[in-house]
């Protein structure tokens, strides 16, 4: 599909030929525009989105990665700034205007056509990852009186407005939503039927206030394509297309990933270097912070690692073995969360689930384990200690990886944020402590 | 929306009463049917489930977790699932039907209606993971000669066949795809005016044998709904609608948080605690031998940790924090393959901006782990040992977090399957080496 390869930009390019760019940059799809320019060496990248024509450039400039359309914004142009957003959708106007300082909004929100402005100033009063945060106002409306011919006239008057026409919305006097009608219904219909007698008034929709998170969740249950927005007294405020809720799918499982992780959602590849150390210092200075904690357990122990100076070799086994596996149960639990598979009537059952399979495992591999060390150092009782801690300690990679996201979730706290770092101090503490302990009681 | 709790079902269980749950649960949308049958008690779950209408059940039966559908299945009556599996569409047929033991799937297509029976064994061909995996054939095409009242009426006689039509298909007397049409233009558009006419040329399709995670990319590159799939030919084959992407995109997260530590994707909250045992333990096999191989480096350092016993107290504060700052290098990358931000003309820079924030971050933490030292233990040669080690185990964080993903993706092997085990592997060994051999060689 895609009609332009990178190489051939950067030819043109290095050519100088720009008439020839804007030519065949233009004739691309959004989507391939938007992959070509994001992945064009840095010098060039500005330089091919001014190449773009205002209508093409509206439908790129929000699938640029972050770093480029911050680039793009501090050096565009206002004329072309505002030609770009009268082209957009609210809902992505809007997350432009966010994105910019209060002087150049101020500015663009003055020249841009009023209903457009007007429709800003509402979005952007909703919180970013709210269902008002990614909803558009360009919606079909009718009134439940309307027939069918009416309704034809009114969709007409309309189409231009809104892309994606799937659904149109029927309101009642008060413009309070009371049913939905398919495109396609109201064209195999008979041109008696109104809107009342046709739609399906099963309607599904979301509270202006409900988190993006819970509105994608609603997508995947019920398998629709676009969600109706209102409030608290049930006025249509605009609507909510898959296209946009995959996007929030991909965001909220980056971050969910990067939580456990202690990453900030804004730490993405092209983040300039000093950006992601400010955004990583923090952790890993708790990390420290845990590792010294970690440290002082074994040092607790260092008067039989003096006399037993192999116990120091061996130890990092236990610790390691064990942090793998409580990060494994805790992926599995935090996943099982997130897509909604674990709730409060399960995990009982969960976590023993977790601490079985720990238990088990470990009795396995601190079996294998136990005979390695006794065939290497000819000892029965250091074996028994490494098999015995070993088992100790995925029994704690159990518990903690499975009831410390689900406890955090019961008290309304993120359990993504239960990261490897507090799983891995655990076992690492775990491990080192039972190891040593026992092989300070026993050798 | 949800009607009926969990606590209702469970008391109307419990106190036997079981036409008033047939009555509840069938008011249901499915969506809600599957949740609550997900979440009930798991001895209520499967006798929930035989409460349903047909019709309900198919809907449903594809929302139960894997090992309860496992369960549906193998206890279902051979007329019931025959009802059930009549109602569905043929890519959720044929998913049921993969599920079937051969027996049970040569009598079951022997029962169900033959043209259903026809596409499932079509569909049975393709591999469940590619674009012919996930799409139905359930489609209204029309002819592009054919005008707006033939069409209208072509799609009343099949509309029954086909739930959100949003699109239909044009093509040509070979069954070639050459346009869609979006149902709403038809409504708009003027009587005497043909499919070609205001048909859209600019058709984006997939190839039937594509991978799914590809598709995946093209609905969220193009922001489309409904994707039309075709053979080698350009034939029109069947359709991928946007709600099953999205159990694809879900999957494509789920399956990269899971390898990256090592996790199979049968493994999940609800997996039996021996299949999830059956399930890690390759893996934790595999990391014994990296711990091992881990321990043999600080063996070879045994003679200095006898004389000095504080530095195993002190080597896993250099490992841990190498570990952990690997592991967020990790994730970033891995994340910015799978979403399509990293590609062959950016690897480069991303490579060195990961080692540079590494590098920067040793450096900010070394220095305080330094300073710590100093403080405690008095000894300024024991603090520039911290110090130095942690700088050169942070950049090897970054290199090998960074290139080793990256490295796999040129080679073709899944980048997600650069697992933490491996990194933690490389991060342990270049802390432990870096630390005790600046030890010995200093202090």
């Amino acid at each position: 599909m895609l009609k332009l390869t990178i190489d051939q930009i950067i030819a043109l390019f290095e050519n100088d030929q720009i008439d020839e760019i804007t030519k065949k940059i233009n004739l691309l799809h959004p989507g391939d525009a938007a992959q070509i320019i994001n992945e064009l060496p840095a010098e060039y990248q500005v330089k091919a989105f001014n190449q773009l024509s205002s209508e093409l450039a509206s439908d790129v400039i929000n699938d640029l990665h972050d770093e480029l359309r911050e680039d793009v914004l501090e050096t565009i142009q206002q004329n072309r700034l505002v030609e770009i957003m009268d082209e957009m959708d609210s809902d992505e106007a809007t997350d432009i205007a966010a994105e910019l300082d209060e002087h150049q909004l101020k500015d663009v929100l003055q020249k841009i056509d009023k209903e457009d402005s007007e429709e800003i100033k509402q979005l952007l009063i909703y919180d970013e990852d709210t269902a008002g945060g990614i909803m558009q106002k360009e919606i079909i409306t009718v009134n439940k009186e309307m027939n069918r011919a009416e309704m034809i006239d009114h969709i007409r008057d309309n189409y231009d407005d809104v892309e994606k026409l799937y659904y149109i919305f029927v309101t009642d006097e008060e413009n309070k939503l009371i049913g939905i009608l398919e495109a396609s219904k109201l064209l195999l219909c008979k041109s008696e039927m109104k809107a009342l007698d046709i739609m399906d008034k099963d309607v599904i929709s979301a509270p202006v206030e409900m988190d993006q998170e819970e509105v994608a969740g609603i997508f995947r249950k019920y398998d629709i394509y676009i969600l109706p927005v209102i409030d608290k007294e049930n006025h249509l405020l605009g609507r909510i297309t898959v296209d946009d809720i995959i996007d929030v799918i991909d965001e909220e499982a980056s971050e969910d990933v990067y939580k456990m992780v202690g990453l900030e959602n804004e730490d993405k590849v092209f983040t300039s270097p000093l950006s992601s150390v400010r955004k990583r210092l923090p952790w890993l200075t708790l990390n420290l912070f845990t590792a010294l904690l970690v440290s002082s357990v074994v040092g607790v122990f260092e008067a039989t690692i003096a006399r037993l100076s192999f116990l120091a070799v061996l130890m990092p086994i236990v610790a390691g073995l064990g942090g793998n596996s409580g990060t494994q149960t805790l992926t599995v639990i935090t996943r099982g969360i997130a897509l909604g598979e674990l709730t409060l009537h399960n995990t009982y059952r969960a976590i023993v689930k977790e601490i079985t399979v720990g238990i088990i495992n470990g009795l396995l591999i601190g079996s294998v384990a136990m005979l390695i060390a006794y065939l290497f150092k000819g000892n029965i009782l250091l074996g028994a200690v490494l098999g015995i801690s070993m088992v100790c300690n995925m029994f704690i990679a159990g518990l903690v990886g499975s009831s410390i996201p689900v406890v955090m979730k019961t008290l309304k706290i993120d359990p993504a944020l239960a990261s490897s770092v507090i799983i891995t101090m655990l076992t690492d503490i775990g491990g080192f402590a039972s190891f040593l302990g026992l092989a300070t009681l026993l050798l």
